[in-house]
């Protein structure tokens, strides 16, 4: 059961025209790919980030890597941070270091013919729920033509978008990435939801782009519409000026991001909602380790996405399973880049928003190694190394300014 | 991998005279041995708490588990928190569920071939570090004759039974229950301890037997001499009041006993040294949260040990050597206890005062049927249904009084 060879894989897939408070998304999402290969052939999966110095860490580590059993992810953790020197982020490290996890434990359920939520403590539940993560967007990438998802620059827009993708997918709660507009038009967009779709919870999360008073306004004119607030300032202090006069619970993935951070947040300010995320907390049992910390403090606990593909969305599911407190719909950017996917299609679905976990070795899912062999050539051929929402966003409107809070 | 069966079998097993600050160990300790039973045969093995209301607690749940996966320990622990109702707080719960864990993790290693440190995130060490446990003892039970270990009811006694301790089981590192002698006693048996034993770690636990004055009056008289001082009273305030002025690090297993006090003492004092204890944190699994926990708010962690026998001291050692931060010697009873274990002799062992983590599947040590029955047969015919060793003491000396602090 020792690890033999650690493959690792930059892919390029095509992603829409995703409108944030830093610009837009471009043409193609970078991702990494790992496999991990074990002695008798069996290889386990992971994903994460495509950015370059994640590919560079992931090869500094790999020899050191090779050699060890697939159960040892301790040691591998311990390997990874000290490989990757005192120069190098903790957090910067658990991304890397996620990468791997997810790939071990891929592994050892093959090898042991279990399903990696097993390996975690088993399923708590077994259809994870996900939110549909609505984006205001361009029609198509410029000099493109208009993809599936047409433009959505007003609430009209969302309100059609939002209807797509429970038409798609069955999501029973909706997200919206705001900080893009002013915000009086992502007011009337959340209205215009609430208005169109009675009954779901509905997020709004604008990544730090309103100051104080803004975010004071805006959660004034949405009590009792907004589920939760995510992240509508940046840093604690500013979050915790929101929460003291909020009505709703704020959310984050941009304050508490890590173990330091958590420790600081809950002297601070009333957290509200961790948003995990297994990618920067350092893999699936650091994710359930996450869940317990929030257990402790009486913090609830959702889920964040970046831009991914099939073997993180069955990494997630998983964890999301075998999580008792991780109780409220995911987030996922799954819809958006799903026609590019890099695993053989069947097992991830969405009935009524929800994915089954999936019941099969491992995570479940199976590498397409043509999918994979596309995307990477598209990688090769793009040049692109590293993700520019506001570089490519200048392309179009020369001026923008990403300085946060934009309102 | 369905559970058939749960077979809850109580033990009773020879119990040197150890005295504490409630009183004197009885002549037998209380246990339960539980079997987990699952389809194909396998059997999975835990071992926690003897008293009564563990047993019956155990008893109300068993037929709710049968049928559940050995791997949905998620589920089982939510059934065990369901079944036993809002009478039963969660802290008894925990403590019943952390048996059928153990159990099902042994049962989980069995079914896959595993030891289970490697479903725990593999081992980051593979000798685990144990203390040598001293008591203030009687050289016997009353109308008995003296034990092997003789007296120890000054300072020369401990030395001698510290070096016994020493030869032994090669322990690197010693720990004196106190609370029992007025303590300018056990200060001057600590000093010869420290005296015999240069080089070697101490500690002392009155188990809250100290007022604060009391407290800060042998912190300061130990003052380099201790690696750390262990609940020297009782409550978080006090704590805080002795943590303010001593200067080693206070450890606790009596403040920090739960996700609920964590979250209250990290907030009150600077802790210290966490003393984890799987058999009252809900598990091997919640014991690895809890060193996630401690990561966090930056503190450090040992283990507790009551007294216990092979299956429990197989499971602290499987956990002990995938947790990182667990990195004092943990504490055990095991060496006043071995002659009556219920495992099979060979694979726990102590070389230079460590464990080597056992490498069979599950938690590699396997059932003596013999011995099960013997010491059940005991359990049965003693009539003994719960620990009482105020009572016992008050036997030899009828004003005994328990009332903490007692100095």
């Amino acid at each position: 059961m020792r690890i033999t060879d650690v493959v690792v894989t930059p892919i390029a897939f095509a992603d829409p025209p995703l409108l944030n408070s830093t610009g837009v998304h471009e043409p193609l999402a970078l991702r990494t790919v790992v496999q991990l290969v074990v002695d008798g052939g069996v290889v386990g999966l992971g994903e994460g980030s495509g950015e370059r110095d994640v590919l560079d860490h992931l090869e500094a580590v790999r020899t050191a890597i090779v050699g060890r059993s697939v159960f040892e992810t301790g040691l591998i953790e311990s390997i990874v941070f000290s490989k990757l020197g005192p120069d190098v982020s903790a957090m910067r490290k658990r991304r890397v270091f996620s990468i791997l996890e997810v790939a071990c434990l891929d592994a050892q359920g093959k090898l042991l013919g279990v399903p990696v939520v097993d390996l975690l403590g088993g399923a708590v539940r077994s259809w994870i729920p996900y939110s549909a993560y609505l984006f205001y967007k361009w029609a198509g990438h410029p000099d493109a033509e208009p993809d599936e998802w047409g433009a959505a620059l007003d609430p009209a827009g969302l309100v059609a978008q939002a209807r797509r993708m429970v038409e798609l997918f069955g999501f029973g709660s909706l997200k919206l990435k705001g900080g893009v507009f002013p915000p009086d038009e992502e007011i009337a967009a959340i209205r215009a939801l609430a208005d169109a779709f009675p009954g779901l919870p509905l997020r709004i999360d604008p990544n730090g782009a309103w100051s104080v008073e803004t975010s004071h306004r805006v959660a004034s004119e949405l009590s009792g519409v907004l589920e939760y607030l995510e992240d509508p300032v940046l840093g604690m202090d500013a979050m915790a000026e929101v929460a003291a006069r909020a009505s709703m619970p704020l959310a984050t993935n941009m304050c508490v991001v890590s173990v330091e951070t958590f420790a600081e947040a809950v002297t601070k300010y009333p957290v509200g909602v961790v948003l995990s995320d297994h990618h920067y907390w350092g893999g699936l049992r650091h994710t359930r380790e996450l869940g317990a910390l929030c257990d402790t403090f009486g913090l609830a606990m959702s889920m964040h996405s970046n831009s991914h593909l099939g073997i993180s969305l069955a990494a997630m599911t998983h964890v999301a399973a075998a999580t008792p407190n991780l109780a409220y719909a995911c987030d996922t950017h799954y819809p958006w880049n799903r026609h590019d996917d890099v695993v053989q299609p069947g097992v991830l679905r969405f009935v009524d928003g929800a994915v089954p976990v999936p019941t099969g070795p491992g995570l479940g899912v199976e590498l397409d190694p043509d999918a994979l062999d596309r995307l990477h050539r598209q990688y090769v051929d793009s040049g692109r190394r590293s993700r520019q929402d506001t570089v490519y966003m200048r392309r179009v409107q020369p001026d923008y300014d990403p300085t946060l809070p934009r309102f």
